[in-house]
Parts: C-alpha cells; structure tokens; sequence
C-alpha cells in the first residue's frame, strides 16, 4: 500500500464539475488500495479575483493581511473537494496550511516552507480518510497566515511528500508531462517517460514552465518522486527522479529555449584585473540579473566584454552600462534585444564528447550563426538571432535523434 | 480610554466603499482616544454565495466541510478592512477565529464558544493597533473550524467584550436602534435609549429582530453593555444594559408582536391528573414546540385543552393531536392558523398593578376579542385574531403612551 501525494492545480479544479472529477479520480486510486493526500490551489480565476479586491482598497495593500485574503482562496476549495469526497461515501477531511501546521518563515507573499507536523495526517490516513490539504499557505511561528508566491502549492505537495515520506507525488496539470521541446515549435516532440531532476532544473530554468522550479529542488533535495501528468487525459506523464532511477540515459532528454534575452556589450574596455567586477557590480546594484557572461581575449591592451540579461530589464542595464562605459573610458556599447537562448539538456552528455561541436555544426549548416556560447555538465547553450529560433529548436531536435516516429 | 468592541453585520461591509466608511469610522473612534475591536461579518450575499456552492457538491454537506468553506467570508472581511485602516496611516490586525482561539464546542455550523484567549489581542491594542476579528467562527479543541450560526458574529462581539472586560460592547447594524414597536405599523413609533437586557430578551424572542438572541443572553450573563447603532445614520442607538443602569422606567417599554402563531384546542378530555402530560409529551417527541397553554377549569369531568405553536408546525401538530384525541376519548380537536400573538414588554409592570386589566380594556373598546392570555414578570401577551393586528399594537402604543410626539 503505498502513499501517494497528488496536487491539482487551479485549472484542475477551476469549476464545481471538474472538483468532482478530481474527486472520482482521487477515489480511484485509493481504490487501488493507494493512501492518498491531495493538495489543492485556489480554483482559476479566484486569486486573481481577490488580489483585484486587495488593489481596490489599496494599490499596494499590507502584505499581512494580502495573505490572509489569498488563503481563503485554497480554502474554499478544500472544503469542497471534501464534500465531494464524502458526498460520494469516501471518508475525507480538510485542512488549512495553518491547521497541518506548515510552519514557515514570515516573509508575507513569498514564504518560505521550515516544518510541517504530519502527526494529524497520518492519524487520519490510518483511520482511512483521504486528507485535502490548501496547497500555498502555511503559518510563521507566531501563527501569522503566509503564502508561499505563485505556484506554491506545487511546493506544498512536494514538502508534505517529503514530510510524509510518500512513495510519489503527482502534479496534475493541463499539460500530460514534460516534452523534449515545445510541441508547438517541434510537433514531433515526444514526452518523456523519466527525466533527472537536474534535467528538469535546466530545462525549467530555461523556460519549459510545466513545475515551480522550487518545488523541483524541494524534491531534488528530499528524494520525492515526483510525476507531472494530465488532469484531464489518462497516461503516465513524467516521472522527475534521481538519476541512478533514469536507467538508459539518451544522450539528450530535450531542446529548451528562452525568448526573453537581451544581449549588451562593453567595447573596447582596458583588460585589466577586476574589470568585469568594475562593469557588472552597478548591473547587480539595479537589481539585474545577469545569465550568461562572455569576456573575449583582448589585443593592445583592450577587450570586449558581453553578457544577457532578461529582456524586461534592458532598458535599464543599458543606462547602466552607459555610465559604467564612460567611467572606465571603454570606445562604445552596443545593445540587442533580438536575440534568443537554445539549450541542449541531458545528463547524457556528461560521458560524451563532441556534443557542444556536434551542435554547432547542425546549426552552420542551416546558416545560423552563433552569438554567444555557454556550457555546464549536463547542458549547453547557444545565443543567436531569435529569427531563428523555430529552425534551430527543429534542426537540433532531429540531430540529437528526439523526434517521435513518424 | 475606554476599550471599545464594534460589530460591523454583513450590509455594513457589503462593497468596497461600505469597508472604507468602516475603516473610517473606526478611525473616528480611535481618535477619540478609545482603543478598539472590531468584528465583522462577511460581506453581505457572500455566505450565500458559499452555501449555493456547497449545496451544489452536495444537498447536506458534510458539516466541518461547511464551517472550513463558510469561514472564508469572515476572513476576506477582515483582511480587506485591515487593509483599509493600513492604508489610511492606522496600524491594523486581522485575526480568524482559530487565530485569537475563540474555543468552541465540536457542533459544527452552531457551535457554541466556551473560552477565548485575550492575550494576542490585548498585545496589539497596547501596541497601538487596532484588532480586526472575525465574526461567526472559531475552533473546537482539536482545531478544526466551527461557526456559530447565523447571526453568529454578533455572539462573538460579544463574547470578546466580556473577555476583554471592554467598557461597551457595539453593535452597528441597518436599523438605528430598538423602537418601542414596528415602525411600519405605528409610524409614531419610538427609538428607545436603553432598554434593559430582560426587555430585551422578550421583545427579541417575541419577533422584533434586531439582536441575535444568544448575544443578548451572552452580554446579560457577563454584563456586557451593549449598544445597537446604525451603519449608516449618526446617533447614539439604543443602550441595552442591566435594570441598575436604566434610571427611569417607563412603565411599558414596547410592544412586541409575533405572526407565526397557530393554535389548537382539545375539546372534552377528561379532567384527570397527568392530562396534560399525556396531551404534550406526544407533541414533544415530534420534536414540535410549545409556546402558550391554557387549561380551561372543567365542568363534567371534562375539560378543554388550548396551546400554541409555530405556524409551521400546525399541520403536523393537528396530525398528533387527533391521534391523541382518539386515544384520550375527547370531543373533538379545533385548529386555527388565522391567530397572531401581541405582548407588552416592561420591566415597570414589576411594580404597577392593573397593567392587564388596563390592556384588556383598551382591546375590548376596539371591539378586539382576546382569545388566550399568558404573563410573565415582565410581559402581558395575548393571542387575538390576525385580522386585527395591526390595529391592536396601534391600540395599545398610544394606551401606554409610547407615542412619540407628533
């Protein structure tokens, strides 16, 4: 008899027809002998809903009583994904992030999980109730309600999964697993069966939004198995797990990509020790967050230096830099918000040479040229001209052998 | 500095706007130099909004499903009037019910509190803030949420000004005070300036519905002064408060009325020891109450056997009642559904003989027949056909000259 953790998100359980339906399919697997702990979120539409009120009253209301507001928004769906349960004779009770006792932090908006006492939980799972808990939400140690920030009743199944010592926590979502690239790009982009968590960090990272990246490193971190399927298909969608249980590794799980960079370089900068701390302190001092960093080899004494930032914040990096370019006496910068991130994602490529060349040559042959270049142990990124992003997802995803059959 | 608790009902807080004109009204009294609780109601339509959803899962809801999903009215009340004060410079504190452990009894959707810890709330008024609780809700001892009930939030004002030993206990609501009778049916009705708890209870459970019976009983238990105001019109409402504090009495406080009234007579039972017993106890079982009961004095061995009963309950009350007759040998068994119930309430009656005889008069110059006649120590009531109601009150209004001035 295993334990299973599932979560559904607010689409999941956006309308009173579809908690019923989460509520059969919860049944069904306690059918199967299963211990079941469901987490829930707000229903679609709802935070949104009371963030609206929040702003009419106050356009940046106390993040205090924000969170207060937002709990109740997991609360009433607890309460009716229980009556669903019960209505239907299976024997279930709810609970608040406050009456688990989800102890965190008090960072109001964007709490941060420390303890959850599973004590009542597992008492009632014994009795043989099925447990609901409001995924979000949680209490600081003075009993203050905090929420966890967008997405955290991811990170609520996979913490009470680890507190539990669940043999899997299911994320149900709209999507039916993790792909190895986006099926609208790629349509002959196949799901994947079993992913490692640091693939799944790489590629969530780098803009497949399926899970919270936190909650994967929560599971990461506590070994939680952890499975993203449909709410509303049958399938087995993607089991996330360490990589000793990813037997055959293919040499690449996916093709990622981000269209949100931007790309600003400093020309003509003196090479000298602690330059690039001189250029990118004032960025980090604006808040900007800087990703991937290029200084190239310098003659007569000078060189360039390059780097991306997420689009939003170009703007502002460029003033920055401005100013940081005529402090340094550097010849000019240069600016480009027309450019894209694709990355090759596979814990594969640790035992294989000539990935990263085998890549460049797919992509010369297609005449796309590569701005800039940037690698870890189980990924590797290319900058380029985001005119041609669709082709190069499409050409590197047929290189590396992930097109489904035809 | 008195330590004030308002209670703010569901019209009160019923749009964004309603909230502001709490918050500032909060803040009026605060800057009186008073220190203040407030307890709030969901907004207005918002628990029926949550029972439409519970009922649609399920007819009978689970019970403990149905606090946990009708608690969140309270809770959104209070973080968006918390929000509000915050916003207009006034340091501010939402507590749900399970927060300030308002302790309850397990008797989910009419629970029953039992204690409250005053620590947390006493902490932030000494801090300079002010409380914002929610109304209607606790928690039993084993943290689950309760509710009290409809009307519950009034209880709960109360209960936390008997905890806090607070100097009044203030109830705004959409009327602006208790009137020595319904204003629609005598226009020169009055507004009463205090009223003693007794007076209170007797015009509250004779059908003038302006307070939550059990938050009278509640503040007459602890002696909670309490106040009834209007949202929405200045002025000083009507003080409920013990006989001490009411100076002067009138001789009649008001005149109370009741529509709900059936009646039913047992004709010809024999007059014998433990009659009535075996009339009523059937009557009980069915779970059906007693209001007035008249025994005529018997001629014959026989007598006649009249009691009172909600409207409601007529049909199924004649429907024992027959059973009854066979089994007695009685007559036969009369019914009327066209009788209505009128009171004077007073506690100067105490002292003044001739009250009864004096309404009775008035009555009969009106051509009114009384058809049952019940007193207590502080109340004359009299059951009369339906058709003179109105006529009747206006009678006895003017008689005991509760007429304002013209």
């Amino acid at each position: 008899m295993s334990l299973i953790v599932q979560k559904y998100g607010g689409t999941s359980v956006g309308s009173l027809d579809r908690i019923r339906a989460v509520a059969e399919k919860v049944m069904a697997v306690r059918g199967e002998g299963h211990r079941v702990v469901v987490v829930v979120s707000a229903m679609s539409g709802e935070t949104n809903r009371l963030i609206d009120l929040a702003r009419a009253i106050d356009p940046v209301p106390s993040p205090r009583e924000l969170d207060v507001l937002l709990s109740t928004g997991e609360q009433v769906t607890i309460a009716l994904l229980s009556m669903a349960l019960e209505s239907r004779g299976c024997p279930a009770r709810s609970y608040t992030g406050g009456q688990v006792h989800i102890l965190t932090d008090s960072a109001f908006t964007k709490a941060r999980i420390l303890e959850i006492d599973h004590r009542k939980i597992l008492k009632d799972l014994d009795e043989g109730r099925v447990v609901v808990v409001a995924g979000f939400q949680g209490v600081d140690a003075e009993g203050n309600i905090t929420t966890l920030g967008r997405g955290g009743s991811d990170t609520t199944a996979v913490a009470l999964a680890a507190a539990l010592k669940a043999d899997e926590c299911q994320i149900y979502t709209d999507v039916d697993g993790v792909y190895t690239t986006d099926p609208r790009i790629v349509p002959r982009a196949r799901r994947l069966d079993r992913v490692t968590f640091e693939e799944m960090l790489e590629m969530a990272s780098l803009g497949a939004k399926v899970l919270q990246i936190r909650s994967v490193e929560f599971a990461h971190k506590y070994g939680v198995r952890l499975r993203v399927l449909s709410s509303f298909e049958a399938g087995e969608g993607t089991l996330i797990t360490s990589e000793e249980e990813v037997m055959e590794h293919a040499l690449i799980s996916g093709i990622a990509f981000s269209r949100d960079e931007a790309k600003l370089t400093l020309r003509g900068v003196p090479d000298r020790p602690g330059v690039a701390f001189e250029i990118l302190a004032p960025i980090g001092r604006a808040n900007i967050e800087v990703d991937m960093i290029v200084q190239n080899v310098g003659t007569d004494g000078l060189t360039d230096f390059t780097f991306t930032v997420h689009r939003n914040d170009y703007e502002q990096a460029l003033k920055v830099l401005q100013k940081t370019a005529a402090e340094l006496g550097a010849r000019d910068v240069l600016g480009d918000k027309q450019i894209v991130k694709v990355s090759l994602v596979g814990v594969g490529m640790r035992s294989h040479a000539g990935i990263a060349s085998r890549m460049f040559g797919a992509l010369a042959r297609e005449g796309i040229n590569i701005e800039m270049i940037s690698t870890s142990e189980i990924k590797v990124s290319v900058v380029i001209d985001e005119k041609y992003l669709e082709l190069a997802v499409r050409t590197l995803h047929s290189e590396f052998g992930l097109d489904a059959a035809a």
